[in-house]
């Protein structure tokens, strides 16, 4: 029997764990130089907290634990109207990051994960585009600092589609379910999203409403074409100027360059109500993936019996990031945060190969000592199969003399130095936190 | 309707998220000192191999998800030897750290968490006492560097409570009840103990059991006492001699003077084989709980299909941990990981505001600038109610002057200041990460 995991869920391994310990503290450093403060929700809701305002297909995604009471957090946004209603009191703007991991039961043939993780930079409390501004630039600003330049930011917004949906004659009930329809149009593409429209009854509607949602470019030259598109309907006014006050703040910011209107983006979920935005990464051979999205929720927390309470937010797609991150050769080659195997040249030296170990971990060097009691070219087979950039080996005569025998483990390069030489040729910065990587 | 949470969950707001986040840094490094590496799996895991060697009770406390087929994993440890059975040719030894959460569908009165925060280290692949010594001396030095010194490091080993239980006369398929129904003592004391023991039919040998499980003291002092007490017994004589190798170790690695043996500590999981620990911190009126545990668990990837691989690890209660840290006062006083609130004096100068964040955004520090277009006392009541330490009050005389005008919040002191100065005063190393801060 070997046991295997979950359907959709994975394990990292060192190699991989280091990669995305490298981007969550890229991710995190950035959310704090933005002023998030990180605030966490459990994993587990209430079934009927979760279902509040995600939508059937979302709802369908759920996984029901303790027969039916409760369930897994299908993303990091409802735990957070949930709190914010909960804490009716706290300061606001109340600007919260989170990066954990959230759950949804994914048909095996889609190919997504049942288990992933989020990264997630919220603004409740401001109606105003400066907000939205906000998110966005600190999810541009990550993107950036992970190396990526190559993407843009599509962006739309709810007031936008209900009026076109209103003008394409598609009822108030049904105009969600056109919404999620559209959505998906970059997976089935238009003929798709045609035939699920018309099988929820809006055949005749469809026609319309799929040219009207064609109109993409840069924002601040397509104002015009887009009001007309939504007819002089007040709502839709409203959002486009939305989204006009949006691209001159990130003029601000410096990320106008990377704005796009695209009214075909909808957003899956039933809660967002304004501007929705998506971060599309584009590569050589064209476009890599969608590795962030959001919008405003703004009636969500009053929904979980809060106060009115505006809001938005973005969340980046970890997962989906690593992989753009791999396939752009943008991530860090290090396999492991460790700098020095310490190797004991003898069976008479283990105890002083420990306690220099112990002293090299005091320096704040990351280290490993021998635990198996191996001969030396097995240890150094070890390290070099972890990839441990150096080996430290500890020897009789080195401990006469009060020197170090180095190894760089790629070189295969011996040097003899004194303690202070040896600190610096083996510093390197940790990957965790946020700090670069020395790969 | 103000929804709740999920019965023993909780929400971290910021405040408490940065208390969680700084000891998660610290352990982490030190983890990573210590040369393990980060490995990460599932929340979910298969329910049977989340049973295959619990014990009953942990058994009855596992969250059940999609019919129960599925289960929120309960710790950290048997992912891994699922992840380690999975993946028999990882380099060994294989060493690896994981800091996340875990469930148990504990009692409503026992007032412990449902979802709650573990950070583990484990060393797979070694038999031998040395990869106990290290788990044990990466969790003390963690709770050093977290501030805590009043702790002891109690040791015990199922080796050992075999050999005695046998003497007493335990039938073998009932030894795993006897050490859970042990492990209780410091919950329900002697009498507790010996209760469930009699309700499991075991009443006859409870007293003698009672008795030889009393030996508490400094190990290498009481070798000899508790040699006869396993009554010459093989097998209990071999973890007698891998506890007195451990506590030689722990000589090395300058933490003897915590260890201690205690023949009434069991550990509650019946996957445990060998030697078992647990560090308890002691207060100024006593006893302030049990952070971390762990043990040797020799059979369990073997038995989860993997070949016959020696295990050990040490896991820290989190939530445990931070609350003792909190009633020591080892916690910075830090509220909040931003430093500075860029506040703009006038409307006028707002984009100048956002430009000067920005900047110093882009110089490293972490700063948050008004979305809501607050007058200027607003923005500075705001800042005081978060804990920011320092706003920088941009107006049109200080933008003309190419000067910066600081105020110490605590304080309540201006400053005018020119851009170095200003970085200078304002750097402060963040909470994350491990970096220690500045409270």
């Amino acid at each position: 029997m070997r046991p295997p995991r979950p359907r959709g869920t994975r394990d990292l391994l060192p190699e991989e764990a280091v990669k995305y310990s490298y981007v969550i503290g890229k991710v995190r450093q950035v959310f704090e130089l933005f002023g998030f403060d990180e605030a966490q929700t459990p994993a587990l809701e209430l079934l009927s907290v979760l279902k509040a305002k995600c939508g059937e297909e979302v709802e369908r995604q759920i996984f029901k634990v303790e027969g039916g009471e409760l369930g897994l957090r299908f993303d990091l946004t409802v735990g957070l109207a949930r709190m914010v209603a909960s804490n009716p009191t706290l300061p606001k703007p109340f600007k919260r990051y989170f990066i954990s991991k959230a759950w949804r039961h994914e048909e095996p043939q889609s190919g997504r994960l049942r288990e992933f993780w989020q990264a997630d930079a919220d603004v409740v409390g401001v109606s105003s585009p400066q907000a939205d501004a906000e998110v966005l630039a600190a999810a541009v600003e990550c993107l950036k600092r992970l190396g990526l330049e190559g993407f843009v930011v599509k962006v739309n917004s709810r007031k936008v589609l209900d009026a076109i949906a209103k003008l394409c004659g598609v009822p108030a009930s049904k105009s969600l379910e056109a919404f999620r329809a559209i959505d998906k149009v970059d997976k089935v593409g238009l003929r798709g999203v045609e035939e699920e429209l018309r099988s929820r009854g809006l055949g005749e509607q469809a026609g319309k409403l799929l040219e009207a949602i064609s109109l993409k470019g840069p924002i601040l030259k397509l104002l015009d074409e887009a009001r007309e598109a939504v007819g002089g309907e007040k709502l839709g006014l409203e959002g486009l100027e939305e989204l006009g006050a949006l691209a001159k703040l990130a003029e601000h910011y410096g990320y106008a360059d990377k704005l796009l209107l695209d009214l075909s983006l909808a957003r899956g979920l039933d809660y967002y109500t304004g501007t929705v935005f998506e971060v599309v990464v584009q590569g050589e051979g064209g476009k890599l993936g969608s590795v962030a999205g959001g919008g405003r929720y703004d009636g969500l927390i009053e929904l979980l019996g809060g106060p009115p309470t505006p809001a938005t937010g973005v969340s980046l797609g970890l997962d989906r990031l690593v992989e753009v991150l791999k396939r752009a050769g943008k991530l860090p080659s290090l396999r492991t945060a460790t700098r020095v195997f310490v190797a004991a040249a003898s069976d008479d030296v283990r105890g002083e190969a420990l306690k220099v170990a112990m002293k090299l971990r005091a320096e704040g060097v990351p280290c490993e000592v021998d635990l198996m009691s191996r001969r030396l070219d097995r240890q150094l087979k070890y390290a070099d199969a972890k990839g441990i950039p150096f080996a430290l080996i500890v020897g009789r005569r080195e401990l006469e003399e009060g020197t170090y025998r180095l190894r760089d483990m790629a070189k295969g390069e011996e040097r003899v130095v004194d303690w202070d030489r040896l600190l610096s040729m083996v510093a390197g910065r940790g990957v965790s936190g946020g700090a670069s990587s020395g790969g």
